[in-house]
Parts: structure tokens; C-alpha cells; sequence
């Protein structure tokens, strides 16, 4: 237990690390003197820094896909299973923000291997948001749009927001969701029911 | 004229092999030997790798930042501008994939400084949307929603496109603007006038 949790701030110091100062820039010894462990207790978890990179980036999408899934399924309808795959991942970016800019701009550090193992969770994500569009275009819920080109785009909308929004900022979390589910539902989702 | 178009060949050659096998796994000799330029011959105009990197992601950034510019004064109202930069977009993305490829894909590996020169150009595109944007909320024509988060909604949704979109697949690149025109006019700009 105590192990799992020594493991656990190794991993979230890594991520913080990473994600502030980007992969290259951060050395093994920065992150064990911020999880306040030695570099040889460290390497008792983990064998490389790139192991590292890729336990924090393997997490946050696991995360994020189970969190969507648990949260598609309690919802009723398509409009309702949108609504919360955005809750999902802007509560994700709100609480743990320096997982997902990791996995959206530090993952091509990680060699073949382990980016497939990414790429796998990345299109067990993308499978549920189709499946919601397919789902809501059968019940004619939703526009005669391609359901492949509505689901990128509900992804590309959510993937984009690391590169600009600031928490912080003048438009708070509860008002960038309602916002992006106002682009959403009315560019894809509801708003018309013309299949 | 001559020593330009000889220049073009070897920048169109890097465009072409950075965007498929990657920057790290391409070298300066597969370049010359594609663009049937000796080294030698590649090394008098350009001075390094990166250097060849760095100018084709800024004469990407630089032409759809110019394209969009003329294509935006051309077009009427903000709904026309709104299709005019998507019709930029996905028109340059049909005839030089690679280029944009690169530009999204690649461009991690440009040092700080050149890397900095290119999100000025990106800044310059974002400035010219944002624009549009505020102009169409200005005149009762686009929705009430914050006007970066709008501008970026449109950034991410084009950026998206090199992520999963294929002009050889089944839908075509007049179907992919007319749906990501439908997608962004009814989600962010026209659609309702209650600004």
C-alpha cells in the first residue's frame, strides 16, 4: 500500500514536471527530488524516464475512457451521453490539467511500442463517442452528418482545449462546458432532428 | 530563377519525407537524394536539418495565413467569411497534406527560437478568425458565446482534420467543407440571430 502510494507521487511529480517543463527538458533527479524520494528509490518503480512518460500518459487516457464509459452508460439519451462525454473531459482537464497537455504534446517522445499502447486507448475513446453519434443519428436525434466526421470533431473540439483555455481565465469551467455543448449539440447533436 | 526552383524541389522533397516517415527517422541525404541534388548541392542552400523544417512548416503556416487573408477581405458578410476560411483550410489540406502534416506533426522537433517564429504566424491565424468572429457577433449574426472560444472551437476543428481525414476515403473534400461549414455555421456562427 505504502508502495503503491510512493509510486503514485513519483507518477505526479513526473507529470507535473513534464508537463511544465516538457519531457527533454526534465531529468530523473528533478522528479525524484520533487516526490521527495532518492533517484535509486525511484528506479525501484520504474526502469527508465521514459517509462515514466508513459505510465503518466497511459493513466490519463485509461481515465479519462473510463470515466466516459462509466458516465455514457448512466446517461438516457444521445443528447444526454454527449453532454457527458463533455463533463467527463473538461472536469478532467479542470482537476488534473497537466495529465491531458502531457498526453496531448509530450507523447511523441515515447518510442513505437508504447505510443501503440496509447493509440489503443486513444481509439477505445474515440469507439464510445462514435458510438453515441451512430446511436443518436439512428434515433433521429441528430443531423445526417458523417458519423465519423462528428465524433473527430467532438474529439478535436475537447483535444483542443490544453492550447488555449486557462482555468483561471475570465470564462470558468461550468461556462466553457455549457458553451462547447452549445457549439456541439447545435453543430452536430440536436437543434435539428432532420435523419 | 534557377538556384529558387532548385530550392523549392529540395524544401518540397523535406515536406514530403518529414510528413511520412517522421523528422528523427529522415535524413539530410534522403532529402537531397529525393529531390536528385547531391549533398553537397542540398548544404548551399540550406545549412541544416532542422533549418530545412523550419522552412516548410513557416511557408505552410505563411501561405494559408496569406490565402486566408485575400480570401476573407474577398467574401460579403461573416458568414461568408467563416466559409472562406474553411474553404482555405480544406482546399490547402487537398492539394499539400504533407505540408500540414508536418506542421502539426512535426514541428516539436524546431528548436526554441524558430519554433517561436511559427507561433507568431499561427498567433497571425488566429488573430484573422477571432476577427470574423467578433465582426459577426458585432452584427446580431453569430450566437452569444465567448468570441475566443469560438475562434479556437474553429482552429481545432480544421487542425483536427490531417488527425483522421482521408480525401481518398468515401467522403469527399467538397462533403467534409459543406459538414464542417454545417457544423461550425450552426454551432458557433448563423443559425440564430440572438446576439
Amino acid at each position: 500500500m505504502a508502495r503503491r502510494t510512493r509510486l503514485n507521487g513519483v507518477l505526479e511529480s513526473a507529470a507535473e514536471l513534464f508537463s511544465s517543463r516538457g519531457f527533454a527538458a526534465t531529468s530523473v533527479r528533478d522528479i525524484a527530488a520533487r516526490a521527495e524520494i532518492t533517484t535509486a528509490g525511484l528506479y525501484y518503480h520504474v526502469a527508465t524516464k521514459e517509462e515514466l512518460l508513459f505510465r503518466t500518459c497511459e493513466s490519463a487516457v485509461r481515465e479519462v475512457v473510463e470515466e466516459t464509459r462509466r458516465a455514457v452508460a448512466a446517461a438516457g439519451d444521445p443528447v444526454a451521453r454527449i453532454k457527458a462525454i463533455l463533463g467527463v473531459h473538461v472536469g478532467y482537464f479542470r482537476d488534473r490539467p497537466h495529465k491531458l497537455v502531457l498526453l496531448n504534446r509530450e507523447v511523441h517522445h515515447l518510442s513505437a511500442t508504447p505510443r501503440r499502447a496509447i493509440a489503443v486507448l486513444e481509439r477505445a475513446y474515440f469507439d464510445i463517442v462514435r458510438q453515441v453519434v451512430r446511436d443518436g443519428k439512428a434515433m433521429g436525434a441528430f443531423k445526417r452528418i458523417d458519423t465519423s466526421l462528428a465524433a473527430f470533431s467532438i474529439l478535436s473540439l475537447l483535444n483542443g482545449i490544453d492550447k488555449w483555455y486557462d482555468p483561471a481565465g475570465p470564462l470558468g469551467p461550468q461556462a466553457l462546458l455549457d458553451q462547447l455543448g452549445e457549439i456541439i449539440l447545435t453543430g452536430i447533436g440536436g437543434g435539428r432532428a432532420d435523419v
